[in-house]
């Protein structure tokens, strides 16, 4: 890790708390149409939509567009699939529902990590994440990015490796001076046979009271932390 | 400017002293070297190839490259144009000076400015200079950017359309809710024909002492202010 120079950051689930975050907007909007659908089925469902959609445009199936047209997308699929008529729906409230991703609340640790890390390295999103989804996302939780990097510059999604390697390219850095944080294993896994530094943080609660996956680290990643703040002491930030 | 969400900055100039800074780098260069080259003719005759190298690309003769691939190339010909053996330097010593871009001081009045400007705005560079060269200044001067827009993303150098358009889209925001910041009138023009809103900052001393360009508004713009502190006031942050 002494030559790592950027920090790039898987951000749902890794830096912010989605599934709270979209489970409170899917609250007050279902609240306002006297709607009782079970707030967290619609969020899991929602993202459950995310990697069918992107798996699209891995495949050739259809060109790259940005991850804020997806969640259009797949919150149309969502709400009917559930039976919610969107049609009595005004455009700005869909839209500024499908928004919700921008106001994603981080974990308690995040913004005091980033603070630190920020000192020493460069900090930024590899996140699959557009531009402008990330920058209004920062401005809501205070998120101290220095570079925007990930699926938009590069016009890959994770784990393609574009995603990466286009990273390091965007800062100028050989592959083997970027590390990636991240909460799962198999965004990890893509990243190092990359040739980048890996970063493990558990995040057992991403995914709710009953998740099963990534509570634990699935290879000798090169650091694994309990958290941001942790990351920063171990990187002596 | 109600409707403004995106504050773009032109950066060379309007938010750093490029040449104070690069002549500071070229006066520890050829100290090194025993050279007695006049440091001032040298940044500016650097300087001096900044829009003719840009000129082949937006012209169509060369595909975009990164300013700093640029920079590298002009530094090399402005060299041997005075007299100086660039065969002697090892490529680490070159690519340093060259890189002495990424290290320019602000103006007094742009940290205090920006991080208030912050508090309301997404504040980027819509530059041409690139990603990386951005990001290192930044971390350098502490600019405290939310996004670099601008050249690489866009894949076009100002005064071309697409540079401003194009960071525009990369927000996410119409034209109309984007402004331009800018000591230099010609780029304010160019924006606006394209639907930016437009701030004129004057830098009186950019060019040194017997400056005699953009050292007054030549257009309405929408806003003028002294420096970026009293452009913070003037927007209320």
């Amino acid at each position: 890790m002494l030559k790592v120079r950027f920090l790039g950051f898987d951000v749902f689930g890794t830096v912010v708390d989605w599934r709270t975050s979209i489970t409170r907007e899917l609250d007050a909007f279902l609240r306002r149409h006297g709607s009782n659908l079970d707030r967290e089925t619609l969020a899991d469902a929602w993202r459950g939509l995310y990697q069918p959609s992107m798996e699209r445009i891995r495949s050739g199936q259809r060109p790259w567009v940005r991850l804020s047209v997806l969640h259009e997308e797949t919150l149309d699929i969502v709400l009917k699939q559930h039976g919610f008529d969107t049609s009595r729906l005004s455009r700005e409230e869909f839209r500024n529902l499908s928004r919700g991703w921008e106001r994603l609340d981080p974990w308690p640790d995040s913004v005091e990590g980033l603070q630190r890390l920020k000192k020493r390295f460069v900090i930024g999103p590899i996140s699959n994440g557009n531009v402008s989804l990330m920058v209004w996302m920062a401005k809501f939780g205070r998120l101290p990015w220095d570079v925007i990097a990930g699926a938009e510059p590069t016009q890959a999604y994770k784990p393609q490796p574009q995603a990466y390697l286009g990273s390091a390219a965007l800062l100028d850095l050989p592959p083997g001076e970027v590390a990636l944080v991240a909460a799962h294993n198999d965004d990890l896994a893509a990243a190092r046979s990359c040739g980048l530094k890996t970063v493990f943080i558990p995040r057992p609660r991403e995914h709710g009271p009953n998740q099963r996956i990534d509570l634990a680290p699935e290879q000798d990643w090169d650091v694994v932390a309990d958290n941001l703040i942790a990351l920063a002491e171990r990187l002596g930030c």
